[in-house]
């Protein structure tokens, strides 16, 4: 789910003044360029210092970016940290289309698993993750990348709900945030809070357990979580 | 699942010198006293600093206990940090006991919910988690910390079995670990990963799903995960 590294686009002519996001305005041009740079120096920093340690005049020194510029396009560390983020959404990554609800929850929970399997794109994922314990702009950075990164996953429940696989009718709406959410849950609380190691045996046991949960309808709108389909109602 | 703040013990006669486990030796000794008035230092300091601005002359002025003292029992920060979560993980907490595995599920969902509602108790489990980024040893104190609070919950899935509600026997073990870690992950994941809100709507969820996928058989050991029970195992 890290997405790819943005592939440094050929140079082209030089962009207008710069818009309040930085990047956004044309593909391609010098402030893309520039924006690359600035957020593969965010990256290295915070992996190497830790987001206590990131100062503007790291990136600076690694971007090859004057000082003034990052100051008057990012305005401050939080800044900075928080476009790179922003950034990292604006990938073109979607999740797995394997045929079947089945296939594309487990192929979810193993790219989840291969994804922070020791390279740097994981490093600084985690390095990001770090980041929101320390900054509210980082926190609320990484709920606006995960929020988007999940609305992709919802493609699959749709898929299934087409192919038959989950019911849905009007009253008996799927809750696909909440059932895409339960695939990658179980791999990112061991890889960061917990501090247990994942593989590709975790990943099925999640990717199963979502499905399963999918099936007694537990993410179904319009009943109480809890009521297994077919099931009357209980009282708590 | 945070447990609650160590009590004082009442002054006791002077403890000898300390053994290489901090504050082991004999429960209301002086040798306690120390290592809780250091531990609430150490957690204070990492709920104000975060781990990288945490120093040993810090957690001495804040607990009163001389820096030589420190650094002879607890050798340097790492050491303070980690002891401080051996410490958290000393308490007599037990995992809910409702009467059936739905009930206690659900409970112990909305407790990890209402621990982390704004307590004392929550800033230092979340600088905790925070430090794992930065230091190897305070993951693996982290790591040590809930694996043996997990094991506390497998008393939930002994009761269910005993009573009945999860099928095991010679060719169906079940995987008590992974079914108690089923309920926490999206809380956990939530609120440290993707900054999102949690509350009691999506503790009853995590509780719900994590019940439908041990009825479905996902935690069984001695089948494939995601072969439901009674379905003929697929090949992939």
């Amino acid at each position: 789910m890290t997405g790819e590294a943005e592939k440094k686009q050929p140079a082209g002519s030089d962009a207008p003044a710069s818009p309040p996001t930085p990047g956004t305005r044309r593909p391609g041009g010098r402030t893309a360029r520039t924006r690359a740079a600035v957020r593969d120096a965010v990256l290295t920093g915070l992996t190497e210092l830790g987001y206590p340690g990131l100062t503007v005049e790291y990136v600076a020194e690694r971007s090859r970016v004057h000082k003034t510029t990052l100051y008057r396009r990012w305005g401050d560390v939080e800044g900075l940290v928080a476009d790179a983020l922003d950034l990292a959404g604006e990938d073109s990554w979607l999740p797995p289309d394997t045929g079947s609800l089945e296939g594309d929850l487990r192929a979810l929970a193993r790219e989840v698993v291969s994804s922070f399997t020791g390279t740097a794109a994981a490093a600084s994922v985690s390095a990001m993750i770090a980041a929101g314990f320390r900054s509210e702009r980082a926190a609320a950075a990484l709920r606006a990348y995960y929020t988007e990164r999940f609305a992709r996953c919802e493609a699959i429940v749709e898929r299934a709900v087409r192919r038959g696989e989950l019911a849905a009718g009007r009253d008996a709406g799927i809750d696909a945030g909440a059932l895409v959410r339960a695939v990658p849950a179980p791999l990112l609380c061991r890889l960061f809070v917990t501090r247990e190691p994942i593989d590709d045996a975790v990943a099925d046991q999640a990717a199963a357990a979502a499905l399963a949960a999918a099936r007694a309808g537990v993410f179904t709108r319009g009943r109480p979580a809890g009521t297994a389909a077919g099931r009357p109602e209980q009282a708590d």
